[in-house]
């Protein structure tokens, strides 16, 4: 590991998410978008100017750990729990209709019982940090749908590990009620330990804080646990920026949590552009030059996008038309549990290098689709709910409303009120 | 790399940095010490409860970026200059006494002259990291001893690199002047073009930041500048940390400094202490276990800790004997250029990996030894100074006085002034 070479790749990735990011203002697109094509670009696959990607990934995958628990800050437990019936339905909608779909075309196109079911699961999981930094551009992470989407993405995670369980024991012959049993059991337990025993832990222990002379007691406590949920989600097997968000609600209801979130905010510009810079610089568009496989790609991540949507904007009809367009789109994108049930697929032999691939591809499809869909949807929206006189052309009412919001939260007035 | 370890890793070093520095501060000792000691502990070599150590060094690495750049942010280019003419004589005499007396040490025991010449370069390099946080601990990286420090920390660097380009020119015969003058001209001219001119490019550029819809673009840009500059430094061969040095020099004189100083405090927080633990982490007490390798160790480290002392203590003289002797001692550690050079001498195989080990040792001890004497002199000094009635004991004395000094720079004053 050469440290000029580390700290180039470093420095060509932040700047050019920025640059990307910049880019994409001026056409009117998302950010995170930018930030993914620049990061392709500058990648060792096109460009060639970043090529220690390897060296930067733990670095970057902080990246999606500081949003979650930014988004997670952001929302209430009450709120949570208050849409909590949507969140499961649609979450189970949103698992059951991709993984029968996933299996039906496997099976039809003559693909033995095993690589059906290892393909049905890659289909399951949402990928929630594409879809929270959209929402949180928009200011919308707090809205009905929002939170419906957020809530669901943690079941649907769990949901994801179970189906990993049962396919992972029928392919290995080693199938135990008992296993899956343990499975659920740790997750579940996990997710309600932490979201309704957490804030009470975290409120008691919240008066020792002060006497922990340090700059900034409450962010150092803070993120000693959100690291610490992340790496015990990980630990068993869920994602780990399902531990940062828990750990974000937990500290949402403190009376710190205005701290919190403002002492964040530099941490979030410095490693969440980066991480999506990262993950552009991971894409390799050759794979779509092998006709193929392209087309089995596509056929699947259609059906990926087509089911997911259908399934959880179904389950969200009772929230109106618009939200449950909202809720949809923002469940479509798939991630690392995708990735890693197909790797796990991989490593039991029981499906090719080439389906391998294929699953990259639809994680990497349905990620760039969803945030353009998502951001004309809200802003489109933003606009006719918030139509007023004297607003500026429809881009520049957005960003003035972004602005607004961000400088809200490091607004003096709030600094001093918590002082 | 299983995400769940890595993150795992993260956690216990990030928790274990705070509980050690805590621990320091009950104990009045620098809270440095007890980071690097707490990452020690839960090291792969004691504990075991951190593994994954590799996957973080990139992380962490970062962080004696963010702490140089934070130290630079508060320098002025304006003390650097005026106390330049002590910095250099600090440094040249610093350079050239250890380097005599480390070629002299080792020829008398025998050792062929290409060793003997390595193992002299490799006590030359004074590593700022350490006295650098110690200075900032005590609010005194302001003073006129600690901008001596700075300053001929950064020349230093460049007479490392002088004394490296010689050695292993001598040592592959390939020694040539032309080399040699490009790699001066190429140190010399990155620091002055980034001292001098630097800060005119960043203040023409300021006036566009704001055109750029971020959050906090001065942030960005320092930050972007900050890494870039530390990728330049380590292309060209300097330290990495001279570059981040350098950004914050030309950041400090900007109208935005104090915006940039309270974005990067919670980036340090996280990431400062997580270097200090990382380094720790990668201590192997064993080395001490094998008697032969032991005394010759400590021989050496005995000559670096006198020769670093005596020759920038008298060069520091001018400045009365108290400056001369934090200089002295803050001047002390050695660190990632002397492993360096004792690395280029492992691969040319001039030098043995056992002489390796023992530059690894002497790196160790010296970055040990200097903050707990470095600390007793100034905080023993800052009571002296401010001596005054109704103080507490010294060391709360000295901590409220921290508390000050970093409340201050959060204060919502301070913040409302500059909106």
């Amino acid at each position: 590991m050469d440290p000029g070479r580390v700290l180039t790749s470093l420095f060509v990735l932040f700047a050019a998410a920025y640059v990307g990011a910049y880019v994409a203002q001026r056409f009117r697109q998302p950010t995170v978008i930018g930030e993914i094509l620049a990061g392709a670009l500058v990648g060792p696959h096109l460009l060639g100017w970043v090529r220690e990607v390897e060296s930067l990934r733990t670095f970057s995958e902080i990246g999606v750990i500081v949003l979650l628990f930014y988004v997670g800050l952001g929302t209430t437990i009450r709120d949570m729990l208050r849409v909590g019936r949507h969140s499961l339905a649609v979450a189970v909608l949103g698992v059951a209709l991709p993984m029968a779909a996933g299996v039906g075309l496997m099976h039809s196109l003559g693909y033995p019982a095993g690589v059906a079911y290892f393909m049905g699961a890659a289909l399951v999981a949402t990928s929630v940090g594409i879809t929270a930094r959209v929402l949180l551009d928009v200011g919308q992470a707090r809205s009905r749908a929002g939170q419906v989407i957020l809530g669901a993405a943690v079941i649907d995670d769990i949901l994801g590990l179970l189906v990993l369980a049962v396919v992972a024991g029928l392919a290995t012959r080693s199938f135990s009620r008992v296993h899956i049993a343990i499975t659920l059991a740790q997750a579940v337990a996990f997710t309600v330990f932490v979201t309704l025993i957490g804030r009470h832990v975290v409120h008691r222990f919240s008066v020792h804080i002060g006497s922990f002379r340090v700059r900034s007691p409450e962010f150092v406590v803070a993120m000693a646990v959100c690291l610490g949920l992340s790496a015990l989600a990980a630990s068993i097997g869920l994602a780990a920026l399902v531990g940062a968000f828990l750990a974000g609600l937990v500290f949402s209801e403190t009376r710190e949590v205005e701290q919190i979130r403002t002492r964040v905010e530099p941490v979030y510009d410095l490693m969440v552009p980066l991480f999506f810079a990262t993950m552009g610089s991971l894409v390799d568009l050759r794979v779509f030059l092998r006709p193929e496989t392209l087309w089995l790609a596509l056929l699947i991540t259609l059906l990926a996008i087509a089911t997911k949507f259908v399934g959880c904007g179904l389950a969200a009809l009772p929230l109106g038309r618009r939200d449950a367009l909202v809720i949809g789109v923002g469940m479509i994108p798939r991630g690392e549990v995708g990735l890693v049930i197909a790797l796990v697929g991989l490593r039991l032999k029981v499906i090719t290098p080439d389906l391998y691939g294929i699953v990259v591809v639809m994680c990497l499809l349905t990620t760039l689709l969803a945030p353009p869909l998502l951001w004309r949807m809200l802003t489109r929206r933003g606009r006719a709910e918030e139509a007023a006189p004297g607003r500026l052309a429809p881009f520049a009412a957005q960003d003035s409303r972004e602005i607004a919001s961000s400088e809200h939260e490091i607004s003096p007035g709030d600094i001093q009120d918590d002082a």
